[in-house]
């Protein structure tokens, strides 16, 4: 057989691929030749899983707790991210409403899912995650992005809703912090976006994978102002566990039966050995070693903002959440991909270029990371300003 | 926020949960009453995960190997896959065209988005696991069900293929061992069909998820047979890791870098614990144990295959595989979802109506699991001979 005559779905060529992922392939590539190649493009924080978080895998294992769970997760898992909310936002949400998903993008999964139809718009910013556009495409829905910039924060507002809503608009999702800028929503904004959407009988969907990781400023979850939200959250960032996959979805309780329903059909479960290990990341000791971990990314931040501040990069709206900044390159370069590109081959500073999160000034950024250790973050400044220089 | 208002994308109405899980509810709430149930609706194993493999993942926790892995999965795990199939099915794959999924669901997951177009089919037969007719419509595709019998062995056949193929028709799907029947295709039926996908520019979706649980005749892969189908498996069953949420995909060279961006997309990685638990499944003390695993499910389907026959249900062709029997009562009712729910009710006897699996004869047939040990199968027998008697 040959499938040389075949021809993809069309999802498939307009679903593009990640420009980091070439520049990390090269990075590789210099690395295995002996470059000291820095990493500031990686989205995963550098700090290892945390040792009670890793002992309650090991004792899972050990009690041979490795079949399937239920659809939804675990229940005293579900109960347990229940009590999250209520201990460190002092939000009361129904364990009945919380869905164990693989990962976060599990939980884009359901939710894409459950609200796109063919044609069907979903509101969001631009820049933004690229997974959350080429999901609503995945299902044949369409991102409606809306261009973002200093003025807003890089985040929608009530005023962008108002003005763009159409009739295809089903659904606004939002990211507070915010990947690739780092900025938040605050709570007054929230409120007028929500209202704005729900004048619209348009679904609320917040991306709070970053929750926790805030620098001086408390998190905010958009169940304090919605309750009905969609909201996404993740095990991966602030609880650092990336590689278990372990993500969650609070839905209104309406939507329940038919996320669950979904969840069946798309994954069965979330890996169990990884919903047992999360059990302990709610407890004392871990949300200690996380919140070091969290001073530590501050510590980080604060001398990454200035450092590039002072070799003229713009980054007008302060990061407050993630680990990232999303700095404006565009008196240096009119293409900041080949720019991340020549920065790897000459000075091995690897970073992201501003083409994978939008379109409108994505030339002109370039995302850094701050998710490795301070030498590495102090060398590859002087690494950037001799390449500047040159 | 209020949404009321809002209504579901369209597809949810037309994924049917799964009529088992209602079932199931009910058995749990009866055991919780102090009943004995015996659980004959179940896919899942009842052997805990083989020790060197539990082994293997507490040591990738110890090492602290919990970061994400690439898209596709790590390359060493891909290498035994592929040296996997040389040892047992004296088959070359290039590692690089495997792609290491969460669980079977992912592989599914990545498949119907790379294939199915709004309107496009996928045929395949009816009965069949219902995952994958609910996977094609969530990406806008149609299940194209074909009612096949005992006359083929509960198969697609190159004459169905033939017979059925239209425009719309983008590939075909088979599964081999079935669920729900066990039953298996041949090689020169495989052939047959393969040539008949292939002189219609079609692709080949082969399910081999229960490849390993054969008895008495030896497993094949769709691969030995057509270089370029698309295969799905899965470390769930033969390899009894469910809960670890594990499987991979077999697709010919030019689909990869397709695959590799979507599954960037959906997934970003597989679990990486049980990426590595995952590379001890191959070594020969775990294959012994599986292997021993295999003999007891040969001598439960022994058991129970002629006890049901003897309770007069129809069972015409022999299942060789998996670990269901896809039964006949259209003697004893015409609507097998109630008769299961009053074998519940009345003997504690959970099993699964033909409703959960296609339309055509599914209330006149129920899927027994026999991935329960002897002794209760034993008993299921006696209670369900009780039953129908009464």
């Amino acid at each position: 057989m040959s499938l040389s005559n075949f021809k993809w779905a069309d999802r498939v060529a307009e679903v593009a691929p990640f420009h980091v992922m070439q520049l990390l392939a090269r990075a590789r590539q210099l690395q295995s030749e002996g470059r000291d190649v820095i990493h500031m493009e990686v989205g995963e924080p550098d700090f290892p899983t945390a040792a009670p978080i890793v002992a309650a895998g090991q004792e899972a294992l050990a009690k041979g707790l490795t079949q399937y769970t239920p659809a939804a997760g675990l229940p005293e898992l579900r109960e347990a991210i229940a009590g999250h909310y209520q201990t460190a936002y002092g939000v009361t949400v129904d364990p009945g409403r919380i869905i164990v998903t693989p990962g976060a993008s599990g939980a884009l999964l359901l939710l894409s899912a459950l609200l796109v139809n063919s044609g069907d718009k979903v509101m969001m910013a631009d820049p933004t995650y690229p997974c959350n556009r080429n999901f609503m495409r995945l299902f044949e829905g369409e991102p409606q992005l809306i261009p973002v910039g200093a003025e807003s924060e890089f985040q929608l507002t009530a005023q962008h809703i108002e003005q763009h809503w159409c009739k295809e608009t089903r659904a606004v999702m939002l990211a507070t912090p915010s990947n690739p800028t780092g900025t938040l929503v605050d709570k007054s904004s929230l409120q007028a976006i929500s209202d704005a959407v729900t004048a619209r009988n348009g679904a609320l969907i917040v991306d709070e994978i970053y929750q926790g990781l805030t620098y001086g400023i408390d998190a905010l979850t958009a169940l304090s102002v919605n309750d009905d939200a969609f909201v996404i959250n993740s095990f991966s960032k602030y609880f650092g566990m990336t590689g278990w996959r372990l993500g969650w979805l609070v839905a209104p309780e309406c939507a329940v039966p038919a996320l669950e329903k979904l969840a069946q059909n798309v994954f069965l479960s979330a890996t169990t050995p990884s919903q047992y290990a999360a059990l302990a990341a709610f407890q004392p000791d871990t949300i200690a070693i996380l919140e070091e971990r969290r001073a530590e990314f501050a510590r980080r931040r604060d001398f990454l903002l200035p450092a590039l501040r002072n070799l003229g990069m713009s980054i007008p709206v302060t990061p407050e959440g993630a680990f990232y900044i999303y700095a404006g390159v565009d008196h240096l370069t009119d293409d900041s991909y080949q720019w991340c590109q020549d920065l790897l081959e000459q000075e091995a500073v690897a970073a992201t270029p501003g083409l994978d999160f939008g379109f409108e000034g994505a030339r002109k950024t370039v995302r850094f990371a701050y998710a490795t250790e301070m030498s590495q973050l102090e060398k590859a400044v002087e690494r950037i300003a001799r390449f500047i220089a040159k």
